[in-house]
């Protein structure tokens, strides 16, 4: 039984606590968070103890592995505090906003030989391990496109946004963990298109609503990536693999499989999942699942701090190379 | 070369008419209508001759085949009058809304050693021809269940209602040839109902709009047909074999694959063809090379008067079901 | 808080239990079976207590309510015990197998005023509930024909049919149910034909393995249904309602949106989830859901003893009718 | 009546002709080209004069317009022969593989008011046709995002690559068309990759098999377009439309609407329509209308000589962006 504390109350850390309750083979310890009533009322519906002191928490003596689900800016902290007391992580993405620091961290993390996850969500999601699971079993050959598509169903407030690290690294970060991941190769080159479409005034921030990119492997795989900050008609997630064998191709998930036949369309099927947390609501079970199968039987995490670096460095190279012009060097 | 003089110029004519113009293997002769003005216009557009006496068009020594689309209380005539010259018959179905006259006419066809094909358009359609095709192949294994669904834009107008010989004889006919084609063997038993639901006073006619048939073979095989006059989302025509191996679904037509995504809906497919010119038109031309195809190869046509004279007892058998409510054997 | 009691560790007793245990408004109190060991096991990983003697478990002075998860020919007993208790029930359906006893004990349960929910789980289904809601909004205006296709991925074993009560009262029951809940109105009239086409000595037990009936309800509405023992491509569930201002089609669930492309078939889909535990897991829970919330705020069951009843009827008079071959009135 | 001459009696004169005969406003006069038996065979065929002399037969004067389906490099003689005896045309694209040559013809068409439609035959698909129309009607709102999916089934022999501009201008400029079409601005800026995934050994012509491109207008719309010069699923032909009031889809077309399900798979469709020839049958009917209808009733042409040069120039940019792996302004 893997004994477990949850840091951060809101929305993302809800998810984890539930998922950490729900498991079989771990035990919600205790979830902390500064705004106490949050945490209290959250522990007080899963049945753990609660807290304000995330570091406190991390070093509860019957705590095996920290789950950080608090804001970016404290992720780096709270996960080497935690390899420091010897307590495995799972951590949200990013590492942190900033190159140099999530590499200084990395190392850091390596060099005290600390056990850490990275929370790439949508890589649990069912479709994607069909997807990671008929490319290995050579369903498609040798892959030589991959195309993703994203985009959110609506704006964030210009606040968020602001504090975000930009659309490249809060936003396409997923779908570029997603490209390296399908591809089987690590991406060499960057380009990418930036625009302000959704809400022109984003140019201030400054920051982008709408964007493509296109990677190039070293051994020429390809890769294409579309994303806007919204979609009136819903979260789209969208993937497809072309090899040199056959294509694979992910649909959108709906509240149900209903389909209206009237006079003015036909086969019409219903709106999307609203977002990420009803979207990838197993992936973020399996996600928990994953963490805590690979403490129990002591194997490797399928996601490391080195995949969230390579991630940024991608979104910074898409940065760069929307701002020249230019193809980046990887 | 096979000389074609096609008897009628209306809705059908046409489409047979211009079909046999445009088939490399046949030429059309002559175009014939009581109606003259018919005739002649659509004879001036595909460059053949006119003529108001469909006698006299069948005797016509320029002319080895005759394709007949005129109403069908003029079938039997034309028909006995064509293989009594000596030419071949493609014929729009049904014989004849009368079981007896029906009977004697295939008596006379055979007796005469007669070359008629019976015009169930729906068999030559593409994705017919790809589930027989496919059962043939063995892809469902043996069937075990036909499950036809055949709904009609909208009510025609009450004065054809009455001379149609009723909902079983003028639309259900066609859904009972393509039960006998799937199912590979003969119905024996039939078990109907008949309601006036999109318009009560069809009772007075008397007719039905709203059906539902089921029929089983004598090994037990068994098909289900749903219909109706009216259906506001279009001319819908689906079809299902089910069996031990497999089953195969056929879809509906649309103008073009467009698909919409708007904040109410996804994936929202168009209406589909306005009705069975639109949607059978490829079946249609089709069923032409088959006639043609059978005759410039001197083999059996894929549909017989026979096959007619099935459909129409079976469509006898749903009506005397739906009366007395009582499964009817055939 | 409502304290409950799981009688049956078996199959669907399991997902019962988990159910109770997971769901924020109800206390999974006692898990009971006479099988000891199933008890036990299930008990300990859900946190409750664990009983062999089912009618003891109903008295716990703990317990507000009774989950009757046990084999059929107990449910009138621990009914009838728990509501002469005062404990409200979720009983799995059929009453009986047998009409009389079936009668009996819902004529009891009224004399006591009882509060029992007959468990026809595929009325929560997402895709269900989004049906009747489209239909009481009105989308598809008045109801005509509603079509059903209920196909099991494999034959049970003989010692289960034997004991089942046939395929009309232990498979066809769910599908007459859902007939009676998308028509709004009672059937007045069934025809139904039986075969044994999977396994041809089923008929020596006797009971069927494929059968198609269809319904008449007064107004003129009608429904098909179809069924089969075995597909051997899945799980087969799909539904349709047709009406005067559309339509709406139910489709099946997957384990993953996939969608392969390859040399021989395109946007292949993945086979269908197994059988009824993973394709309504969702309705499951929302059927506790349900019946947890219709206590918690003292209102009516969605479900009652008098649609076991009804539904059982149908499923006798299809029996009749497909003996018989003639229709059956209710 | 527009009476016609077609050049070319190989693959695509063989559809204009056919096209130009079937065509109830238009009648074919002349079939030339310099491999006769190939001119006279489809003159037989379709009821016309032969010839070998392709500029005698623009010359003709019974002859009123001028279908060009020869090699590239002889549109631009044959076009401007034609303009100059005052007759119109209709020409396959490109105008030349050449930017200059094609910017000089372009100039000399307009010096002579010559009227030339360029065969786009995309355009003219009807889903093509219904998204231009969805569009203008504004369901899409503002159009943000174009993406096109463009694979051939197969690559084509070493020979034809060779002669055939390289994949930008012989495939990818049908691609950009379209681009321009939907975006309904100019590209401004061009970024592109390619590789050589299927045939490495393509580089020695060199020419790439496999690219991704980007484009960008003014006003900071984007187009992804991929392409691949082979896929062992078939001719992929897909686009997408997405705007701030919804998206548009466009799906393949199949020969027919039949769904496998099996043990193995669900929903499988069939394998797609081959080729171009097949996929836009109908798109090269309609062209050859619009051509006629224009004439017949003097109206402008649906494309230009100028979107020819558009098109060919952004091909030629996406060419020294994959070279130079910097994005090209246009």
């Amino acid at each position: 039984m893997i004994r477990i504390a949850v840091l951060g109350a809101g929305r993302i850390g809800k998810i984890h606590a539930a998922n950490v309750a729900a498991n079989p083979d771990a035990k919600l310890i205790v979830v902390a968070d500064p705004f106490g009533d949050a945490a209290s009322s959250l522990a007080k519906r899963l049945g753990c103890h609660a807290a304000t002191d995330c570091l406190a928490a991390i070093e509860r003596d019957d705590v095996d592995a920290i789950v950080i689900g608090t804001p970016t800016d404290t992720h780096i902290q709270f996960m080497l505090h935690a390899i420091a007391k010897g307590k495995a992580v799972l951590c949200e993405k990013p590492i942190d906003l900033d190159m140099a620091k999530s590499v200084a961290a990395a190392n850091e993390v390596e060099r005290l030989d600390g056990r850490v996850m990275l929370a790439f969500n949508r890589r649990f999601d069912p479709t994607s391990q069909a997807f990671r699971k008929a490319i290995d079993a050579g369903e498609v050959g040798e892959v030589r496109q991959v195309v993703i598509t994203s985009r959110d169903p609506g704006m964030p407030p210009r606040e968020y946004v602001k504090h975000s690290g930009g659309i490249f690294r809060d936003m396409v970060i997923h779908d570029l963990d997603l490209a390296r991941w399908y591809l089987g190769e690590e991406p060499v080159e960057v380009m990418a298109m930036a625009s302000c479409l959704v809400e022109p005034s984003l140019s201030e921030v400054p920051d982008f609503d709408t964007v493509m990119l296109q990677l190039r492997t070293a051994s020429g795989k390809q890769c294409h990536i579309n994303c806007c900050r919204e979609a009136v008609y819903g979260y789209d997630q969208r993937m497809e693999v072309f090899g040199s064998k056959g294509m694979l191709l992910q649909d959108n998930l709906r509240p149900s499989t209903i389909r209206r036949w009237t006079d003015s369309a036909t086969d019409a099927r219903e709106p999307l999942l609203n977002f990420f947390l009803e979207r990838y609501e197993t992936a973020y079970k399996t996600e928990l699942t994953a963490f805590v199968e690979a403490l129990r039987t002591k194997s490797a995490f399928p996601t490391s701090v080195q995949d969230g670096l390579k991630a940024l460095r991608l979104a910074d190279c898409a940065l760069e190379s929307a701002m020249s012009g230019k193809s980046v060097k990887v």
